[in-house]
């Protein structure tokens, strides 16, 4: 998605340890209309295949996933990352490592909003070593319905997460690839 | 606003100590559908106002915030609950009790994303005690915006956070109030 790859080029920022932050557009402050275009794009990629409920993860995956769910006309399941008093006892829970956070943590979705008539398409704003997602992707397993995709705004190529889940055999569509970052220049997978 | 009571007292679970669980539709599973009707409302109670940017705090205001978004066509900015590798050292940071989980948290923006020129709409799903509103007004103010209200889908009118935030001067504009839950039975304010 060229529109996508000029926003990282022009506001993006690349750290030490591989870190690009793009919180100036994406997932601290939104660009609305950036948004609009990227759950048209979704909606471009997965139309026609009976998509009736996107499932995210908190936090950043929930703006992305409601303006494209408004594409699909279909409810939006955010996976929790901590157990509340508002969550059930009755939850898929998968343990996920963030890298970000230096530590583990559980994801948890109630059973009764996950069923095996569901078709999910996974959104997610980043994919890097690919543990939210495949946290995600076990939580749609056990719940027994159909994994139609994940659709995901930026993915770090240079990372195992995409070659990983993709060999699982899931549709994993990134609206861009980075192929590195070295030395602060950020070149794309074409 | 009638739709949103009707939702409530159709799908809202009413929990001991005082729970109202809405994970049905509004922060768990989330109905898109009901989510542009909620940014419709606060279009129409906060149009012509000169609002430049919408504040709220991960995880569930995110996607009610987005969607309030795209009516205004202005940038969203969600507080962070967790300092990451992702934030810049720079940031705005108040300290927030949280009664659901039981203890108290940071929450942060970054400095370059708040400014005195700003006019700023929050958007949060609940209103309870009032804790992380007054973090997002604490911040509000560190940073000079200008605050021009905050819209909540759910106040709690029976705990004092609305009182609270309202005679500090702040516009608060809920779609609904809940007087009372006793026995399990919900009552509005008119």
């Amino acid at each position: 998605m060229q529109l996508l790859k000029d926003r990282v080029l022009k506001d993006g920022i690349v750290k030490e340890g591989d870190i690009l932050k793009v919180g100036s557009f994406l997932n601290h402050q939104i660009d609305i209309g950036l948004y609009e275009k990227i759950g048209e794009e979704f909606m471009r990629l997965f139309s026609g295949r009976g998509i009736n409920k996107i499932l995210t993860i908190e936090a950043s995956g929930i703006g992305l996933a409601c303006v494209t769910a408004l594409r699909f006309s279909v409810p939006v399941v955010f996976a929790k990352k901590s157990q509340t008093k508002n969550l059930d006892g009755d939850t898929y829970v998968s343990t996920v490592y963030s890298y970000t956070h230096g530590k583990n943590y559980d994801i948890r979705v109630e059973k009764k909003f996950l069923s095996p008539s569901d078709n999910i398409l996974i959104i997610d704003d980043f994919l890097a070593k690919g543990k939210a997602l495949l946290g995600l992707i076990d939580i749609v397993k056990q719940s027994g319905a159909t994994l139609v995709g994940a659709g995901i705004a930026i993915e770090k190529g240079f990372q195992e997460g995409g070659a990983l889940i993709r060999g699982m055999g899931v549709d994993v569509k990134s609206l861009v690839i980075i192929e590195s970052m070295e030395d602060g220049k950020i070149t794309f997978r074409e």
